[in-house]
């Protein structure tokens, strides 16, 4: 668990968006977190217009602090940012001062004395953004530190999952937020224990009422998340027929010399998607992936490109969810205006 | 000669650009060829002003997709996107998730997924832009694949060609574009069989009607080129005297521990543009280089610097072409947007 | 001594910028230094305001030319021209055809070429920006030339003087731009033989009539800095009750391997920034970091957060002073138009 992370909010109604930053999902209400999807769904029009551009955020300044290399989600914050018309500034860190050796304190302050509106932060530590915004005064976007969260990735695949079935007539509209996804039931297999992704799922999943399922070798998943209400299982196949969602985690590379983790051919053959696997699953089943996906290993080419997979419905939504997460930080009448 | 170039189109005339990709010259009528020239011409004229900047394409998104390092090309499109008020989005290969594994697909399908309108790519593969144009539904504009063809530079050669000699007086306008440079002789110089700059000028020239010699060691000039209706020639001495251009290729140092290649004091010596070899052409010789210049070895330099050159020209020139090539594609009134 | 210095203007009043470029502060007059600085204190105000953006550089052009690495300068020089509505360019060294052995003169023209306003430049070569301004018709602004000159580090650095000691009463309105810092007393303090920001601001402060102490090892300050009407000293205790101003430099540990250089341990006693040597001084002192700071090494860390320190200021000052210049330079009354 992070050493950083804020104490959780008292849920409440959440009319008015306070939050100068977006540091996690775990202190969110499930009010929030519907008001950030509501606003991420109206927002998402503008990236299907001709001229894809808005002007809610003209002369505000996001600055990019990424410790970690992200190409998509770095992307998705930029595309987003431009179609706001913010301006960008990018401070990469593998030519930064950083490598000087100077202090994230320092750096941070240095930027924000500058004169900046938002840092989108990506650190390998967890709590690094919650530092973060203890140390500065401009909104703070945790855009994935550590194994702890990725608050936008977990409020993108609640929007992919929402989205998707208020199309189909499961989900019924609700006043109750934290019934919105009553009766939904969600698995999220892999490596949950390293997964920020997976954390991130949970938070937002279980607030909105979800049942929640973690998959995988138990090596993996670490038995305190049944404290949040999940369920843990390591039987995909026992599992699968009982879902509407899989969110197949991302095997990652830098972590299998790990003597947790189990060889790619027995991973991918006890937990990898295919479509002899799939077959066990509803036929409306959702197959979610935050990618880039290892075609072949924990899902393959047929299912990523199926009738089943929202894969590149979850890209465009991330950019909206976004756009909707800087608006409603910094936006003209964001919560960071409303608390200088 | 590439895997995946499409079959040439019947020429005809092209009162409306139809295109949503540039691919390739191959491809292209010589109308076509003279409708993007004229489009450039006309966009020139934006660079000159105080405030270099027109609304064309605002709200309108470029993606940079460069899997070759190109500091010269990039900061062309990147300055033609801007001059017309696109956003850029730069998705630079050695930071993304392509070294991840991720394949072009992958990649391609993730970035068009955020709401993009053309992707500009660089890739050592020939035919890989071809390939990524099947594969997305938005623009593709190769900036240079493999040894195949780097359109954006064929076209920028042609227009300085046809823009030094009208001039002069030497080029009459002429309502029938396959004779636009009838009578103009042209060399080009260097290692042909590994230039996509080579391949896209044939075409473009040949397209309109000049004269082209292919001039370069015997090592260096697949005898197939002949079938382009092209001479081939070794002894540049012999050349010189009686062409209008001469467009002098990089020597691209990655090649030269080939066996195919000369020693360079060797090809300094019998294809060198130097001032004592400039003699031998008529005093209105047009000089075109690529960039960047190898000064002393492919061309020295008092004749880069010198009256005969276009060299600077050309990097102007680009910048138009790529203004105009970005505008038909995507444009408001662009192909892309009437495909839709 | 830098190879390819402009010689000194005579000193005259200047009430019109007439200058295109930035190359030093060795060669403006003191009327021109006070005329950015008041051009930088009204822009300040821009970096205030909820909507940080004014038009008055819109359709101008900046390329970033750093042959060295900067996150923080080239992130002020960016967030400076986007505040003023300008688009940048980045020409990174380590991507450029620079890194194919294209000599900086071709690597200019051909960005020149382009259609740009101004090319903020680092080199690691003394005199570079100045060889660059021969070379090309846009406006040059240098951004740190090996041990030459960092001109804007120097305009920041007496504007947080000047606003500092305006505030407390100080310094007095005046005039006669060359008494404008008449009485007050500087040390700057550090491996000064080394430094372009020691000598932007001695050029700086002895024209705004500052009496300057330079502060460190013998082997660190050469004596012909005397000639530039300084005194040199190599006691810091002795200096620090008697001055104004301590301006603390960075240690470049690429130097400390260097002969010349003490060790750290001894370094530090004798000429860091402690709080224990802070008592010797005026309870009014004001300490400056050109940053980044080695904290605990030039200075501690209580002394850099501490209440007499003006670190953040200066960031934020830069921030103003790059505005100015370009303003001043390229704006659409700039000197770059007039001698159009």
């Amino acid at each position: 668990m992070p050493v950083e992370t804020a104490p959780p909010l008292q849920s409440k109604p959440a009319r008015v968006w306070t939050r100068p930053h977006l540091l996690d999902l775990e202190s969110l209400s499930a009010e929030e977190i519907v008001m950030a999807l509501d606003t991420a769904r109206a927002l998402k029009e503008v990236s299907t217009r001709s001229i894809k551009k808005v002007p809610a955020l003209r002369g505000k300044v996001m600055v990019n602090l990424f410790f970690e290399d992200s190409t998509r989600t770095k992307t998705s914050f930029n595309l987003a940012a431009q179609r706001m018309s913010a301006d960008i500034v990018d401070f990469s860190v593998s030519t930064s001062s950083v490598s000087k050796g100077e202090t994230l304190r320092d750096t941070a302050r240095n930027i924000e004395a500058m004169g900046i509106d938002v840092i989108v932060i990506r650190h390998r530590v967890s709590g690094a953004p919650h530092l973060l915004s203890r140390i500065v005064k401009c909104s703070v976007i945790n855009a994935g530190d550590g194994s702890h969260e990725h608050p936008t990735q977990g409020l993108l695949d609640v929007f992919t999952i929402r989205d998707h079935f208020t199309r189909t007539g499961r989900l019924k509209q609700t006043g109750d937020a934290s019934k919105l996804f009553a009766g939904m039931r969600v698995a999220i297999v892999g490596d949950i224990a390293n997964s920020r992704v997976a954390r991130s799922n949970v938070w937002a999943l279980t607030k909105l009422g979800a049942q929640v399922t973690l998959v995988g070798p138990a090596t993996l998943i670490p038995g305190d998340f049944r404290k949040l209400g999940v369920e843990i299982a390591h039987d995909f196949d026992a599992v699968l027929p009982r879902v509407d969602v899989v969110n197949m985690l991302r095997v990652q590379f830098e972590r299998i010399t790990s003597s947790m983790f189990p060889s790619l051919r027995e991973y991918s053959h006890l937990f990898g998607l295919t479509a002899q696997r799939l077959k066990l699953a509803s036929k409306e089943l959702l197959v979610l992936h935050p990618g880039p996906m290892n075609r072949g290993l924990e899902i393959t080419t047929d299912v990523a490109d199926g009738d089943n997979s929202a894969i590149l419905q979850q890209v465009a939504n991330g950019l909206a969810v976004r756009m909707a997460v800087l608006y409603l930080c910094v936006g003209a009448n964001g919560a960071a205006q409303r608390s200088v």
